[in-house]
């Protein structure tokens, strides 16, 4: 748990209810650690456990949580699915393939607006995930709301219980934060260069480069000062930056002046 | 490698040029491995990896891999991260953390807009991922035309590589594909009932209730009945799913007028 005061504040509040997410008779307890990691990393801490195959507590699923253990310490074990669910409003069973059942089936983004639309008033929604090997059965299927499988390639679809985990719970945190990151570029920490500044920049450039008699034929040089115009607007300058490129065009410009051996090879 | 017949092509035909996966120094070939199977379940399959602490190739990267032999038999390895990036024409540093540098900063889908657009014109993208311990030094993320960082919950940030990448890789693939699922709910498959049969279903179930005089006061049938078509209206019912609803109210029907002792407890 790293807390850093640069952190925005919209990437840390989120005031929606996070899902559930029940694994159904998991075989190794590495499985339930690094899904209880995939959780943690967006959120969500309502782990549920059907029938874990090597019994819980789990020191396996422990060590591959990596420091989630608030997610651990809280995991309920239950001895069937639909006690796991029962206190849940909706759920969603996820499947790697397709299914003889007439449900609606939906993308992790999709699912992910579902379960916020609901979450934001504070009901229980969850992800039922399957087993190892051959993931839920009919029945288990048949106590979900809808179907989620992930937009993987149909020639090779090999996900595990804790990649299928992660991709569920990315898409639940961006849709509850509304996208909102770490970090960004901050505008208070590099503040966009003004245009006044930019140009003074541009003209400083222009008159070096007339200094060498660069925009040659004269003719040209409206183009080839929109062309060098252009570059730097791109860059979307800040301040500082148009301060360090004012510092290279003055350095240049001594340079042609006061040329120095040592300096013949070098870019500035 | 599982061909299924039932997917749908538009989950499979992606005419993008996928992005390259650049690893920048890893140390263990186990995150290399997975790393890959995170890329082979997207369609990305340009991995290339820049001074590998172990050497490649890496049998602990194959087994880790899952199958992705595709891209493991195809990976470069390079020496710099220059090298490694030479032939794209747009590159993300991926970091974790903010850096003191005046760069945009995006989330794993706008980087998908982006290496999408691109690649829709076969333009050659890619995303530098980091080391395991301490990710990206400020020289490499310079090399790169924007960052990339995932809207983890910033209290609990510990993704591992292969979580990063299969997060990026995700994002490609959903916004390349429009969202394609390899299967959906097929309206062939379970055509739609017809208003026309969904409403002789009510009908059937109305007068069936109206026999054991189920709508009482008689005031309220009218209410009642909107109640109890509201119910089936919501299940977008399903051909088949309608001719199993009036076989139900058949039975019950039927059990009514000839009440036998081992249906007595049943619910049918």
């Amino acid at each position: 748990m790293t807390r850093n005061a640069n952190i925005r504040d919209e990437a840390r509040q989120v005031d929606v209810r996070p899902p559930a997410v029940i694994l159904c008779e998991p075989q190794l307890g590495e499985n339930i650690g690094t899904a209880a990691r995939a959780m943690a990393n967006f959120g969500l801490t309502d782990l549920r456990i059907v029938n874990p195959r090597d019994g819980w507590p789990s020191e396996k699923a422990r060590a591959a949580a990596s420091r989630a253990d608030h997610v651990i310490d809280k995991v309920q074990v239950f001895d069937s699915v639909e006690a796991a669910i029962a206190d849940l409003t909706f759920v969603f069973a996820t499947t790697a393939r397709s299914r003889e059942v007439p449900k609606p089936v939906r993308g992790p983004d999709e699912a992910a607006q579902k379960s916020v639309s609901l979450g934001v008033n504070g009901l229980a929604t969850g992800y039922l995930f399957g087993r190892e090997r051959w993931g839920l059965n009919n029945d288990e299927v048949a106590l979900a709301d809808e179907i989620v499988t992930l937009p993987v390639d149909p020639d090779f679809a090999s996900l595990n219980i804790a990649q299928a985990v992660l991709v569920c719970a990315y898409e639940w945190r961006k849709t509850a934060t509304g996208g909102a990151l770490p970090f960004r570029l901050s505008p208070e920490e590099n503040p966009p260069a003004s245009k006044d500044d930019v140009v003074r920049f541009f003209e400083h450039l222009e008159s070096a480069l007339d200094g060498v008699t660069f925009f040659r034929p004269v003719e040209r040089r409206p183009h080839m000062v929109r062309t060098l115009r252009n570059i730097f607007q791109k860059a979307e300058l800040t301040d500082q930056e148009v301060r360090a490129l004012r510092g290279v065009v003055a350095a240049l410009e001594k340079r042609q002046t006061r040329p120095r051996k040592d300096e013949e090879t070098g870019e500035a």
